[in-house]
């Protein structure tokens, strides 16, 4: 498995709950890990809330300082952003966990994505950076609450750089409970992102935070 | 949990490996199964070589005679087949399995559907039946396998009536191992039917037969 000690992970959209629960169980991992923000001040007060030697800076500077970046941003702001980061993000693994999800009177649902996925608009705003999707379907809830020192779930890593997913998957790995498992190409990252209104649907039906195991692997 | 002894289940293109492994499992657990395939003779050869009191029809007979429907047959032939059937499963809870897939040299891809979905075009064409969808991503492999006593997966079982998706829950958790799960509404089905291509390039990378699990449920 890829050695993933001494790498730092930047995480764009940090003060949210997805990149903050995964920075607060990357940094207990003990990675170097920096928070981005919009605000630089709101991404500091987040680093300082998790401790752990978390620092934080606004997107643009976390995205120069990491070596790989992880996108936890709302969908909304996705395109916009990653077209502003192009520089700083060249050469660099970026992974996508970004659902793009509406809701209604009857629940969740996917949103049409004309690139196909949110990862896909990355790979093409994006074009010299390494780009994999990974990390959808962890429950903030879950990864908040040191409570729960093992997560019990396994985290799908999409992409066509083998190296990249490797190293994405060695990112899961890295925190107790969680397992990487390679789950197909970018072009198959729709239906991983989507599936998320089926989890949010069944944590609905069953008062539960619902991650994922893969069996026979 | 519904009881679904009593049942008859029958299973539309049940020659094909998913629908023939399904009704040798609901045969073991004492269901009772009728294979259909568009040649009456081709269904009961293999409603022969099942046992268990299997018997075979054309796919018309099957579906008047079965109290639920499965239906197996490959994408291409799915909307004229029910088209066809709108008599004969009025009223009838109907299952579908079917994946909508595409391969080229890169492997598995999901291909787009007019309706959203394969369950969702069978809404459309049945809106007389109580369309759920379920059972897409158990290994024909292992079903097939009798010598593997407990399936060790779970399945999303989709749709908008909630007792329907009970029972198909209970057809799920009639068969070892297995077990059922509400995964979210009809309109959710398009990336549990396209993550089946998600699964095939697990099973390429992992020499794996793969399946899912939901945790915290």
């Amino acid at each position: 498995m890829t050695d993933v000690t001494g790498l730092t992970v930047g995480v764009l959209g940090g003060t949210g709950p997805q990149g903050k629960g995964l920075a607060l169980r990357w940094a207990k991992a003990g990675i170097k890990v920096i928070i981005g923000s919009r605000s630089a001040e709101r991404a500091e007060a987040a680093a300082t809330e998790l401790g752990d030697g978390v620092t934080g800076a606004d997107n643009t500077t976390t995205a120069a300082a990491a070596d790989v970046v992880l996108v936890a941003v709302p969908w909304e702001g996705h395109g916009d952003l990653l077209a502003s980061l192009r520089e700083q993000l060249r050469g660099k693994i970026v992974i996508d966990c970004v659902n793009p999800l509406g809701f209604d009177k009857q629940g969740p649902f996917a949103l049409p994505v004309e690139e196909g996925s949110a990862a896909q608009q990355a790979e093409q705003l994006l074009p010299e950076s390494r780009v994999t999707a990974a990390f959808h379907h962890v429950s903030a809830v879950h990864l908040a609450d040191l409570s729960i020192a093992e997560m019990d779930t396994d985290v799908l890593v999409l992409g066509d750089d083998r190296e990249a997913t490797d190293l994405v998957r060695g990112l899961a790995d890295a925190i107790p409970g969680m397992r990487g498992v390679y789950g197909g190409r970018l072009r198959n990252a729709h239906q991983v992102e989507a599936f998320t209104a089926n989890l949010i649907a069944i944590n609905r039906r069953y008062k539960a935070h619902a991650g994922i195991r893969v069996t026979d692997v």
